[in-house]
């Protein structure tokens, strides 16, 4: 039996309770709700509104329905339309008619949008903490990486030489902002719409700060027609997840290109790898693809649920109910998915030879650009300078260093003998290394400080 | 056991199978899957790949495999990793080795594109005769109030009136453009990718117009590379239901709007409202809020999808497999959604006092501006000269109506005695007599259109 | 003449130009660029890359750049094809040749970054302001409006009496959660990408820190590679706009349903409303339906971006030149909406005797269920019993104050003669008296926090 | 002066007209504006409501009008808020107070929506011819190598050889779908919603089949309330260059990957190339980056304007004034993409050695197979034992061919002399012969059907 059939006439159509239930997807939420339920019942009697009798009846009672979904023995019955509704009624099995005082002074409203912030504050807590052993698994990757040089690239061209191990960390970097933006999100919904009724709030005396702190939350909402509508902390989820998705889609794009044969700067292990149902030779990186393509459907949940919210009038409306799977779909999504991620990771096997056979001399242009900068050339000469070397080179079908100097004398009086030591990938790395640059001492500052970070 | 183990030295990671396997979800293409791998084995006992009983053999084995499906009798195994690999796993158990020459010449990138344009071609008629039964419902409806006159509005602001049914009907043509649209992607989907291998083609003469006309599709695909990863039809599905969606999620606008009290236009059936938990009155709308809510999921399938195939490079990849999951949910989103949306319409209740309660004086001021220009003056003088008398009234508080003549002709001499004639909400619609207008006769005109829809 | 031509042995296509071309767009960022330039020729002075005179000379150029553009004088040549080419080429005009010393060791990429994180720096407090504006318009008229009741709603069905100002203060505090998360996103922003060079860093020793600290930067950016291509800000502010929009269009909307004749709630000034050419009659609230249509194009805004930023590999990409359009226009929106919206709330005239009309006894069922529970009743059976008594008020045609104590006695024993002092729409308000709620006095309190957050 | 200040005690206010105010964008639409106008007074002299002179006199004053735009000579006035506006007011002007005659019956919710209709039916056709230069671009190319081998693709890694011109006709197909879909949308477009009023019809007499048919459309719109508000087209123009964009970005990715010197497969012409600031040598092939990152400009658009339709009460509301800022720019991106992206293609240089150079023999594993089942293994057996050789190989550092029969032997018993046949990349295409495969015949066959297409 529905919680409010009394003013209604003939039951709910059939068709539209398979619509409007939620038990199928909210069901997750039982232990929130049951939490919150026994911290109500305190309040209540707090309130005087029930004994403390029938206050610790219902907890045992409540205790007993955790025990049955902890074990999955809880029996789903007729009418429990969602997980709230389900618990009642079994609590109500189980103690008696006093279960019926619980929803005293609260609203299916309050509660739900209490039970899901409490899930969504710990679901914030779990995905950061896995993303804490993705970039401990990039760190302990790069850290052996200082030295190996590789073309880092721009417009997915060659531009100059980096360390995979500065590749590597840049990674890091973005998910030090993604967890950033998750502990910003975390902390702005740790409100507790608990004691805000349907809309306007308790007549009961419920105590809302004790409430708030028992259940973990850091203070009571202000306004309860703004609480039991407020869904920011479900939008403010998937837009942290949908961005930390976008960055690891950039970093499966590069681990897909990169372990192209073309490249083969990278080679996931066979656990890693999938075959091909018809062509037996294939190893494909599905990980890193399902890391890219799945960033799609996250940009998916947040948009829908971002126009799901777009235009509703006051207070609570049932769209808001669009809220729990989107959610959970992003969670669930990024659950399964950054496991599998850092394992690629932690197993990626990084071939030296190849990346080194990549670097080739125009990647130093640059570098000879500033050499003559070096020699009193304003830069934007040098640059047009080697613009007309690199050039002069390709025709000729040599690299830099092969061009005689008298060639180069031909182009720019500026340049002279010296010129030969510009022509070192390893030099090259090794001057930029000002904060944050390539040079293996400048990444080895970058990881020191994720390591500190790391185990802070 | 997967089928492209041979090449590995170590199984996949347990982690990724679940997250790479699709067998959860694509299971409901099992119908689609074997009816295609019987096409193909006649196709291949037609190419001189295969005997005609080796074909026999394989097409007995996969109705078996269908009959257990048919009877929930089929049991996955381990390895089964989606629905291809299951139906062959099992078909090879039950005819033997034969079962392994199914797969000649073919891959999942064809067998899953070939399935899922089947299961889609199917959906798309599913949903348009859900539709159609919609418009039925919406035209009944219209029938019976014609007459009956209400405010139209723009700007949600009372504009001129119109009848109920107009603004019914107005419904019918959205979802008639609908319809045109899913009739579009159908066509379109009609073609053919089997035969296309992996991504090259089939080596072997296997004849691609027949297997096309046996499986229902009008033509074999051109490009085999092309072919194994167009996803367009899967687009167009999700454009179409959510451009569907978002008319819907008008009506229920107009219908949660037109059934708060203040308005009373409309009543929702009892089986067709839902109750509060904590507030005994209510009678809340709940399925039109949940067909306005899920548009915003909608929009996200369609969106999240697109955002997966940018920037795909050429062929077959693994992003591609978030292709089912949001079309599965778009269309069953939708359903679930029409029936509900189709039985809230064939019983709610047209309130015709309350509509003719709303009609007020202000509404006919277009027809008063009309009056004058019947006088001479030219619409925009006259639009100037109402637009006074208009605040005159509201000044004076009185309606258009009650102004003497002799007020009305201090702001313009044009106005005479028979202006009374104007203040009639019935002469003001059935003027609107032009295709496509508000007046009785023009709505009925529209209403014999629709049914010749209908029942074409 | 561009930056990069030595190189190539054609000028680029004429087509392809105005394609790549950010001049038209990018040059609001002038006063950034500018003010990069002249700290950077600082620090390569300090770097002892150029000489202090030489610094000196760029920096009094750069002066005459910048009075040019403030002025409206600074002309575009050929070849400008973003701000930073047409600062250094008119520098270069202005000082000779060492103007080409200014870009030593900079890319346009770590340029672009920082010039336009600098501009998303004051485009974020700009807007912050503007919000705290619009917050003190709510409070100020919330104060009015602690004592007008009105009824509120849920799925916009009358729920329970709450006070105008109760309404308008739960838009106060989403925008504080707006500002929050401006403010998170502001933080996470004032990292300084200058000194990353194209993607590896500088050669030179430029202060990084010191550049940071002299732009107001809180640091220098910790990885060379994604500080090139890092665009979390980007992504943060559209998403804080988009959310605070989608916030303001329920607001838009309840305000839109408000002041339909229907509700009569609410009206709006003369000049915050519009006209129809054809209807005399017509005062449509045009400024709520911008603010909410235009809450889609911001989601647009979003959607698009992530979706750009998807899968894009390692390092700066031209892809990323979308960041700057997507923003520009979505502060751009928020600017000119803010302060109509703003000036709307300003002028709004609350219609207390609409409100008061519209409060009908349903409203106040809840009440009639607490009463019962104050009497001994479980609320679960309170709640059905009350259902009952609003059925039978609603079939004998009669408010529930109407029905007679008999006849309350026939459903349930538990009601006595007191129950009539539930029939009051004060008592019920002020019932809800927990922090949070609708009653008057803690109506009291929300507004005096919400003027110390003000203040603050 | 506004169409309709009359009602109003106040003017807007200023910073609501500039948010208001559509002229900045919708000027544009200036030439259907006027053809829209003149077509509806020659229906309103059809009608009686004015005379055959007073028609001619207006469309001789909006003659004018058209030419003081054509010569950009229109010079806006405080007041015009839109481009009917403006159009209305100077036609005034020019003819005087029978120019106010004009806006009989009409509203700007008809009119604008005529109008825009058939910008959008021109814009269909535009960017339709620019697709077909683009196709044309591709078949010219393709038909110069469709002997020319190269890699195919799935999931990014080497699957089996096709000829290069395979890999371009994939587009091809892609753009015949965005060609059919932008038809059907351009098919749907064609009705026109002149004769609708501001929802609820036309009083008058004008003859709309005839209005229709004189503006090119294919019939008048079925119901006024729709036809004001009905935005499909826009939604549907919206998603077909969407979905043509996502596409293309797909062939930007394998044109940027295949550009890449790891691949080398193509080479850029200088004109569709650019530089770096700081880096002389690079070439970046910023066209396809362009391609690639507006698509999710493009499919913002379409998001955000769905979005936007969302929930919409009936009939025109405000919100609908974002249709054309987002089809503008979204037309304006394709009209400026597509020429470049034509010659990009057009110019682009195929380097067949490096295709060549990148045939290795596992792309010819599956072949291996097939020859297995030739000799009677099962398909799926053959594919294990080729897995295993695969391994094999590449545990022995050897290429398939060089592995000794003997050691083929071992592995499978079934292995043959003739097996050696096998290791030819162009018998494993030529093979590939049926209809859409990569066989030169074949697509030989596919490119005669493309010129049928382009000619018909």
């Amino acid at each position: 039996m529905s919680l409010w059939g009394g003013r209604f006439s003939e039951p709910s159509d059939e068709e539209l309770r398979q619509l409007n239930d939620s038990i199928p997807f909210d069901h997750i939420l039982y232990a929130e709700d049951i939490e919150g339920s026994m911290v109500y019942a305190r309040a209540l009697a707090g309130a005087g509104v029930i004994s403390a009798d029938e206050a610790e009846t219902i907890i045992q009672g409540l205790r007993q329905v955790t025990e049955e979904f902890d074990a999955d023995r809880f029996q789903l019955a007729e009418g429990d339309e969602d997980i709230h509704t389900a618990v009642e009624r079994r609590l109500t099995e189980i103690v008696g008619d006093v279960g019926g005082k619980l929803h005293t002074g609260r609203s299916r409203n309050d509660q739900v949008a209490t039970d899901f912030r409490l899930w969504a504050m710990r679901a914030a807590d779990g995905l950061a903490d896995e993303l804490r052993r993705l970039q401990a698994a990039i760190v302990t990757l790069a850290e052996q990486h200082t030295e190996t040089l590789m073309p880092g690239y721009t417009h997915l061209q060659p531009a100059q030489p980096i360390s995979a191990a500065h590749w590597l960390m840049s990674f890091f970097w973005m998910l030090e902002r993604d967890l950033d933006r998750l502990h910003s999100a975390r902390r702005r919904m740790a409100v507790c719409p608990l004691g805000s009724g349907a809309l306007a709030g308790s007549p009961f005396a419920v105590d809302r700060r004790r409430i708030a702190a028992e259940l973990g939350f850091d203070r009571p909402s202000a306004n309860s027609l703004d609480a039991v509508s407020d869904r920011d902390f479900v939008a403010d989820m998937l837009y942290a997840i949908c961005l930390c998705a976008a960055h690891l889609s950039r970093m499966a794009e590069d681990i897909l290109i990169y372990s192209n044969p073309a490249f083969g700067f990278i080679t996931l292990d066979d656990r890693y790898s999938t075959g091909s149902s018809l062509m037996p030779q294939k190893r494909n990186a599905d990980p890193m693809e399902l890391m890219r393509g799945k960033t799609g459907r996250l940009i998916g949940n947040l948009t829908g649920f971002l126009s799901t919210l777009k235009g509703l009038p006051s207070g609570y409306n049932k769209d808001l109910q669009e809220d729990k799977e989107a959610l959970f779909d992003a969670v669930e999504t990024m659950r399964r998915l950054l496991p599998v991620v850092g394992a690629t990771v932690r197993h990626l096997r990084i071939n030296e030879d190849a990346m080194e056979a990549a670097l080739t001399e125009d990647l130093l242009a640059t570098d000879l650009a500033d050499y003559l900068v070096g020699r009193g050339l304003p830069f934007r000469q040098a640059h047009h300078v080697v613009g007309s070397v690199v050039r002069l080179a390709a025709d000729r079908g040599e690299s830099l260093s092969q061009l005689p100097l008298s060639v180069l004398k031909g182009v720019s009086t500026v340049f002279a003998e010296d010129v030969a030591a510009v022509f070192s990938f390893e030099r090259s790395a090794r001057q930029r290394n000002s904060i944050g640059g390539a040079a293996p001492d400048a990444v080895r500052g970058q990881i020191a400080e994720a390591k500190a970070r790391l185990s802070s």
